[in-house]
């Protein structure tokens, strides 16, 4: 399972009532940070949930409204004595800003592993599969698929089959090879995943809808509510209320969070009515939006 | 006068219910800001305070504590259409900061002015004048000391002793020296103006008592409490709330404003009756601790 928390619903700046987008995705005691800007970590702070789980923070871009609180959490993570490494993704350009920022940050007690990366790229975190979806923000910019795999279920009659001992049954179930045995000796066939979308910051894109088929939750762009903000999204490369519905009603979705609301959209539930025309199962973010996605089977 | 509103109170890093320490300082209508951490705009937001007045930022040190909400702060008096420029002062490393700090904001539609200054520079700004003073925190950090000058009182008696045109008193009177003639010419004795000190980061200083003689208001560190805390405070190159009390009352100060709480600091008001004791008329600060200085006479 993985537990979900939209940190903030904000973009563009902070505002006294509304953090900055963020998203702490939680699999088995191990944490991917998705975007940080300024008051992340209050907003860490403010929901109650820990820093130093955190292994992977994956960034989007970086217009200051995503990154600029890094500098803090970096402190922060390092007053709480971590040591382990901390890895960070994002586009083209990452080292560059980071170690621009580190001016503030110039001694940290643990390394951080600067991974840039593109559309289409595919990588492990924190036991989860991470697929970075290229953006159309008008600089370097990346969407997130998130996919949690489920094994196949234990099956005693398979693994006697294949005569894999009975002593290494317990290990291969979770997934390790050992002693030349594999986990599918032991496992039936492979169930439904979790699969999560993240996107803000660009147009409507059709990867998200291809990544995010059947996604069990979409975390998508509001910036901007109502058919007559078309045109004010496509020349600022973001999206509308509508137009993200329309992404997770495409991909069939099970869910539909909105986030990243101009502070120009105080009031984004004024348009639930109208997205639910769209795609009915959308919430209206707030901030410290939660839930737990888990194994259908 | 200077309407004073200590936007924040807390040191090290920002907490869900306590900005970080900054210093908004107005008069008439012209607004300094001293130093700005993560999470300083959301704070000026939340006093309802406003961003286009601000003409002049000091910042006593690098640590992002408070620097790191000046990227966001930036950018959203850009957002504001500010085309005038914006001073920032600051000791020594301020245009390596900044500068490696633009890769998160490389456009403004405004121009910064960096000035790197030590402790005993003086300079007008927004009308105030300001004095740098060294702090001792183990790398380059300044206290700032505050002071509105007050005029003499008109005195149209001597305006006519001195032969000076009537056309031209309001003028004069206003502080314009016109026409050869000068506001000494038309006003008595200078009178008492306002001082203020802002202190924090720094092992407590005989230059804050010397420049802090009979201050309207000093606003100094309140990191730790309790005399338990003084070697802690060495260390840290601190100041205990206590060492804070005993530099107002040396100073003869009217009253004290404690801030820049530590974290681990969270009920600063504990210590009240303790500080109390050494200098009666001390405020445990809140966020947003608001007054008005006005001249006494």
């Amino acid at each position: 399972m993985i537990d979900v928390c939209l940190l903030g619903t904000g973009g563009m700046m902070p505002l006294p009532d509304r953090f900055l987008t963020s998203l702490y995705l939680r699999h088995e005691g191990r944490v991917i940070l998705i975007d940080c800007g300024e008051g992340t970590q209050t907003a860490i702070r403010k929901a109650e949930l820990r820093f130093k789980p955190i292994e992977t923070i994956l960034l989007t871009h970086y217009h200051a409204d995503h990154v600029s609180g890094l500098v803090g959490l970096l402190l922060t993570l390092g007053n709480e004595s971590r040591n382990e490494p901390l890895d960070i993704y994002g586009p083209v350009g990452l080292k560059r800003v980071i170690n621009a920022l580190r001016v503030l940050v110039p001694e940290l007690p643990y390394e951080l592993n600067l991974n840039e990366i593109s559309g289409g790229d595919t990588f492990t975190a924190c036991g989860m599969e991470i697929t970075a979806i290229e953006a159309d923000h008008g600089i370097p910019c990346l969407s997130y698929g998130v996919f949690l795999k489920h094994a196949g279920k234990f099956d005693p009659e398979k693994a006697r089959q294949n005569g894999v001992p009975l002593a290494l049954w317990g290990r291969l179930q979770k997934g390790e090879s050992i002693e030349g045995y594999t986990p599918e000796q032991v496992l039936g066939e492979k169930r439904q995943g979790i699969k999560l979308v993240y996107s803000t910051d660009t147009l409507p894109l059709d990867e998200v809808v291809r990544y995010g088929q059947n996604a069990d939750l979409m975390v998508l762009e509001g910036m901007f509510g109502g058919e007559e903000k078309n045109e004010r999204a496509e020349l600022t490369h973001h999206s509308t209320m509508n137009q993200s519905a329309r992404l997770a009603l495409r991909a069939g979705a099970k869910q539909l969070w909105f986030t990243h609301y101009s502070p120009a959209n105080p009031h984004p539930e004024e348009f639930e009515n109208e997205v639910r025309e769209i795609f009915p199962n959308c919430v209206i973010s707030c901030d410290a939006q939660r839930t737990t996605l888990r194994f259908v089977d």
